[in-house]
């Protein structure tokens, strides 16, 4: 049997004891760790299983999927992963090739940056589709979340953002010359996700959202040292939340006033805050 | 301080190693009995905790909050919440309760059923707001579940409907005569919610979906025994799925090739589900 076990958001304690369970029996346990983390490293889940990891990066997932799952037809294999198993990304590709192995695969289930967002005080009924955020580079800037966003807005939802995250990644140079030599990773920031949404507003100019418009910078959700940051977009790109996972909620017309009396202790600028609720939700006007 | 702990979706083991650390060491451990329910009763419950566990009705929650809080100021005191504690519900009151008090409190989160219906082989980003659908009675079809559909609908994103619970409900005469006497549980299943939305569409008639839209029927999502039906709507009216919890999604015309791919194999039937996908979902077409 195939396990996808998922960890959770903040540390090895986030673990279900149904997914323990299975990685204390497993026969070899994986973790992936290319499209999220953890805030503690591989050494503190193998000490804390009393076993040892191995780190699946997105090579092995993708190209080497068959060496994961050898044996797994007599035995048990745990795939670990951060969040829910069907959370952001889901192993389709895994999953599907355990399947013309004849492999069953089971899921054990975990919270995911989807609803753990809560703890903004937005309702989860207000939210519409999730969007991705991945780095610009000079020439590549795709904005197919700026349509996304739209259609949310259109119907007044709240949209969460989730940004990129680069682990192991090989430099141009480094890829062309078949150079196995990775870059440090890098995760965006609440700051260069403001900065990225304001650019493509800058060049579109739909209005699909503002420089004031109301947002809250969201960083290591479910972990004990979570933090928010309520503010405009402007301000957002000038507001350092720390170490990573760092995540933005773009918010609808649609808000309410009691998730403003929630979110307003997060304010970045109460002047600026009562200004732009005024402006875009205070349903009154 | 006052700890809101996530308990997964199915069973005893589905709370999180670090819920269960909060569990065991709490003053008093509260069960949230109302919104939702796990597999498993209470003795269950008590057995693993190896401690009582008091049950919470609405009343005791929306009436008797500051006996819930008595001493949460010194001590820890655990309220359980199947599912997530920024799910479906969130306990509000109970929280801002607290803060009035000065009650710090924390969450720990866990598998809610807005992930986990991502077994059902459909991507979380395709999805818009989560809708509820509640019992209709003779002279009360609270029909806003319709505007919020034809909203997803309007950008071709998938709607996952919540459907009602209702526990320890008095009847107009009992509460009226201030009898506690209570009605059995009812949990609506993937029949009646089908069976409703086709009776408001009948009604409205404004083509927010039709009688051979397709939808996924889902019971007991997240546990050993979950089971998917997909199917039209007017098929789902007759589809049985056994035991509660169940909810249903009605699929938004965005529907990719590669969900498809994997609903299928839940499907009631091959043939009608064919013709639907090819009316309402093929890009071709």
């Amino acid at each position: 049997m195939l396990y996808l076990v998922g960890l959770g958001l903040a540390d090895e304690t986030d673990i279900t004891v149904k997914g323990l369970e299975v990685v204390k029996r497993a026969e070899r346990v994986y973790l992936e760790a290319y499209t999220s983390i953890l805030h503690v490293g591989k050494e503190k889940l193998e000490s804390f299983y009393g076993r040892p990891v191995i780190v699946a990066d997105r090579e092995m997932v993708e190209s080497s999927s068959d060496e994961i799952l050898e044996g797994a037809d007599k035995a048990d294999i745990a795939f670990l992963v951060v969040g829910d198993p069907f959370g952001a990304t889901t192993h389709t590709d895994l999953v599907l090739r355990a399947q013309e192995l004849s492999i069953p695969v089971k899921s054990i289930p975990n919270a995911s940056i989807l609803n753990a967002i809560g703890a903004t005080g937005l309702q989860l009924y207000n939210f519409g589709q999730t969007v991705s955020m991945v780095f610009f580079t000079e020439n590549w800037k795709p904005a197919s979340f700026y349509d996304r966003i739209r259609e949310n807005a259109s119907i007044g939802l709240h949209t969460l953002m989730l940004l990129d995250i680069k682990v192991k990644e090989q430099s141009l140079e480094n890829m062309a010359r078949g150079r196995k030599v990775y870059e440090p990773p890098r995760y965006m920031t609440v700051m260069q996700c403001a900065q990225q949404m304001l650019e493509i507003e800058d060049e579109k100019k739909e209005q699909v959202y503002a420089q004031d418009s109301l947002a809250i910078g969201c960083a290591r959700v479910g972990a004990d040292d979570q933090q928010f940051a309520c503010g405009t977009l402007k301000e957002l790109c000038d507001v350092d939340l720390g170490p990573p996972l760092h995540s933005l909620v773009l918010l609808g017309k649609r808000a309410h006033e009691l998730e403003k009396d929630y979110i307003k202790k997060f304010a970045v600028n109460e002047e600026t805050f009562e200004q732009s609720w005024k402006k875009y939700h205070d349903r009154n006007q």
